[in-house]
């Protein structure tokens, strides 16, 4: 028996080390298809993982072939850093401590080796896994201002990163990462969110959330824990990750004041990006576009500040009647970053909460703020992502899109979402992949997932892959609207496998087979169904695909041979 | 304890003794929100239902005040009705036999009435019911070609309904109906289809998966039962239907030919017709569209004919070599639906079938056809709406509309769907929302919805919650896009009552409260968090909402007193 999707490696030609991890679908009488797969060493059989040894760390020898960064001790793990955790409810350290490296001098960012004319492993690797061995046949989709070529190569990734249109996030301290790519004329990513629950559970449990989004589908993962053993956690994390791991590093920081915004300086913040650049956190969320004069901008708003750095960063300036710690200190942000090549995603602190405070003038001005830093921090070779909304209904979301385009010259956009309607708590994955296929469609180079308990609680198990599912549907319809080459072979794959009733093809080309499977199971149990040339929703009799490919079979017998 | 959610009516200014439904939602602190309510009385607590003796007949003193119908005996139901069930497999009858009715002469349509400048009470009726008692806020969304007024007067009902822009599907033997309106100016309706399952079910049971359906928010049902019973299976739905019932004619005329589609004959097709038409069938779905010379342009598509009525005609039509009888006897059909009222759902049978499909010669062929059917019925006073696809990626949605409003002179569309990835089999209920949602902004007047079932099997009461859900958000998420006057007004009042962390209020003012109530004591399950100024996302510490509350506070007491 031939199993049905098996994970491959496809070397590369100006690196032929390499070894990009792809799925391959075995399909009956047709060539198999190859699809991008995120999910890391965690689904090859042969991938031999162990949560307390850690992936192995397959960037190291591009990074110290560079030559350009060295080891070092690195900062001393303080309590502080764990919220001050102990005894039972201090968790276990990882068991092996990783060196941390830094660039002896000036940037070593992908976006530095790419205007420099450079191509990376890191880049070869990316041009090989976006074109997914297909063949680059380009239909006709309409992508707004794109300039995807019909092929990937590592030169295009090379000249985009060089552009600022795409970041490709891989923190030197993060070697065990598999690099992909976000810009808007490559596939649409998807990110998840998670974090450390109030009940202390266990470091596999929290390495498990995350192999769990990835196997579903997550480009990147936020880590976005609070409360205690924050750095552990990371350490855990970010050990036994192949995606990309964003922080909002403001977060930890607040915990090491006690939770009192006010109580926040420089000196904490800066410690805290130290900290998590040394552990290989690969984009940090920096809130540095919330302004003082903005804050009254958001007072009559329906929801005020919603995002929580942007009100913690709002409520340092209103307490301290000061500029922002973070946008006055911008410029020395960015030289922490282009030391590790820490990618920025700019976070939108003013982003709308609800439909009526979409596109306002608390958020437009940030926006502009935005855009003034994307310039700063590439000026310092430093890469850059900027976050969007939000809530936002249909006929305001190309607005989002254009506009940031405009303001931040091109730098890749990040949206949650957006929501297209308040009205469905419950529901609002699907109140906001509305948006989220829209923009994607539109350019939006990433998409934050949303799960069903958004508003409400802290997504589970079902609700994570519920989320990513749900945000893989978005990514995949974007990637089709926007004539993304090869993006239609999975469908037409797909849909060739329903038409001939292969449905064992249908289940696995799928973005759940165990989903379809079980659903078709619901109805027609037993194995000899799977092979049944009907399904149960029209039975035996009704079947219009039957009909329809006897309808064919007669138009082939009717035609004179050629 | 005030009743959160309670059942109102409103009356009639043309017609005083109208009783529109409605539910208001009480609000602490605001005035309450009247929200649309497809519900009938079954969620009234004084409604009294009874299956067994089925809804009031609210219309029937209308439509013989008209003067223009007489009762009549009616065709005698043969057991070929029932597919010859019988013994333990007959399903009992309803129990009180009505008098069918017919028109004495001429067309007694909604469209007739209209075009004769007559406002019937089933116009003010839905005036009333559209305009939801909310002010006419008219925002700022962009409905592409749409005409909406600030206000929803009966006038502008009879004069959308007198252009053919919109039906008020109303059969006159469907006493029951609360009338509702399907047209691109008004708000974006929802259908839900049901139909008996295999296995023998009893009468309470079907008539129970429509309750259920229209107590989330479907507009209208489809019938699309098929096997035994299906005559008495009808009668009982309709019986107790507060909504209009569409059915496919085709589907019980081909039970009673055993199944197979050549034995189809306009005698037997038109029989079936009456039938229906006399138990009170409001819009009837007719596969007129597919014409002989079409079926051969279908036979080099990814997945044929995926309609089943298109498959049967095609099938028809090759067998026999000659036109469609459906597109023959066209204007008989029209005959007998100006006669009892019955709205035209005129069928897509090429519709695409997958993402390969979409947008082809066949499709397009057939909607010119629909097009000139459009025109046919018209002339006889007949109402038409139009259906459409299927699968469609999203940069094809808007020339699907486009199209339509063109070929089909601004008649409804009613699209299913449609899908704009075909990969996502157990969650094309969300694969589905966000193409129906922007083809509702884009001006589709209803959108049937989609389970996750589709394509595996049949769907159980959750599947049908959670699609009628979906289809509401992608509904209103629409309205919301085509600036329809008040529709923000609800996600306003929710916003509101999130950013206050008046839980109850959410819950109430959601599209499905239940579920929101259910998630949020997942993790928060004690009666105090209900009235917290936190949720369990970010806990008491982080709240950014609660922040952003103070920093309102502070911004206040900072300005001068006015």
């Amino acid at each position: 028996m031939t199993t049905p999707i098996r994970k491959i490696y496809v070397p590369g030609t100006l690196y032929p080390d390499l070894r990009v991890p792809m799925a391959e679908v075995h399909v009956s009488g047709e060539v198999p298809l190859t699809m991008y797969d995120s999910s890391g060493p965690y689904t090859d059989p042969q991938g031999g993982t162990d949560v307390n040894r850690g992936l192995p760390p397959l960037r190291a020898s591009w990074i110290e072939g560079r030559g350009d960064t060295d080891p070092y001790p690195g900062r001393t793990v303080l309590p502080i850093d764990n919220g001050f955790a102990a005894g039972a409810a201090l968790a276990p350290e990882f068991p092996h401590r990783r060196v941390p490296r830094r660039a002896r001098a000036g940037a070593v960012t992908q976006l530095a080796y790419a205007r420099a004319g450079r191509i990376t492993p890191e880049m070869e690797f990316v041009a090989i896994r976006e074109a997914q061995r297909r063949a680059a046949v380009r239909r006709d989709g309409t992508p707004p201002g794109t300039t995807s070529p019909g092929e990937v190569t590592p030169e295009f990734v090379r000249a985009e990163i060089a552009a600022g249109r795409a970041i490709l996030p891989a923190n030197i301290n993060h070697p065990e990462l598999e690099p992909m790519i976000i810009g808007r004329n490559f596939l649409v990513k998807i990110n998840a969110n998670m974090g450390t629950s109030a009940v202390t559970s266990s470091m596999e449990e929290e390495v498990e959330k995350m192999v769990w989004a990835i196997r579903w589908g997550a480009d990147t993962v936020m880590d976005l824990s609070t409360g205690r053993n924050i750095h552990t956690t990371r350490e855990w994390i970010l050990r036994n990750a192949p995606v990309p791991v964003g922080t909002v590093p403001l977060y930890q920081a607040l915990e090491k004041v006690g939770g009192v915004a006010e109580e926040l300086s420089w000196d904490i913040f800066r410690d805290t990006l130290i900290e998590q650049a040394e552990q290989g956190v690969d984009y940090f969320t920096i809130h540095a576009g919330v302004r003082r004069h903005m804050v009254p901008l958001t007072a009559t708003r329906v929801t005020g500040i919603v995002s929580r750095g942007g009100s913690i960063m709002a409520k340092w300036c209103i307490e301290h009647d000061r500029e922002s710690f973070l946008y006055d200190r911008f410029e020395e942000i960015c030289d922490i970053c282009r030391t590790y090549d820490v990618a920025f995603s700019l976070g939108d602190g003013l982003r709308p909460g609800s439909i009526a405070d979409t596109n306002d003038a608390a958020q437009f001005a940030e926006l502009e703020t935005l855009g003034e830093l994307t310039r700063v921090a590439w000026a310092k070779d430093c890469q850059v992502m900027v976050e969007g909304p939000g809530h936002v209904p249909m006929h305001k979301i190309r607005e989002n899109m254009d506009k940031q385009l405009e303001c931040c010259h091109e730098a890749p956009f990040y949206t949650l979402g957006p929501l297209t309607t308040d009205i469905a708590p419950g529901y609002d994955h699907i109140t906001s992949a509305i948006g989220a296929a829209m923009i994607g469609w539109y350019g939006c180079a990433m998409l934050c997932y949303v799960t069903p308990k958004e508003h409400l609680g802290l997504p589970d198990r079902d609700d994570v892959r519920t989320g990513v599912i749900t945000y893989k549907i978005a990514a995949h319809a974007a990637d089709l609207a926007k004539g993304h080459p090869g993006a239609q072979a999975r469908d037409d794959a797909l849909s060739r496998a329903r038409f001939e009733f292969r449905w064992e093809d249908q289940f696995n080309l799928s973005l759940d087979p165990d989903t379809a499977r079980a659903m078709h199971d619901e109805t027609l149990p037993k194995a000899a169904h799977k092979a049944a040339k009907f399904c149960s929703m029209c039975g035996p009799k009704f079947c219009s695909m039957r009909i329809s490919q006897d309808i064919r079979d007669a138009a082939r017998q009717a035609e004179p041979a050629e």
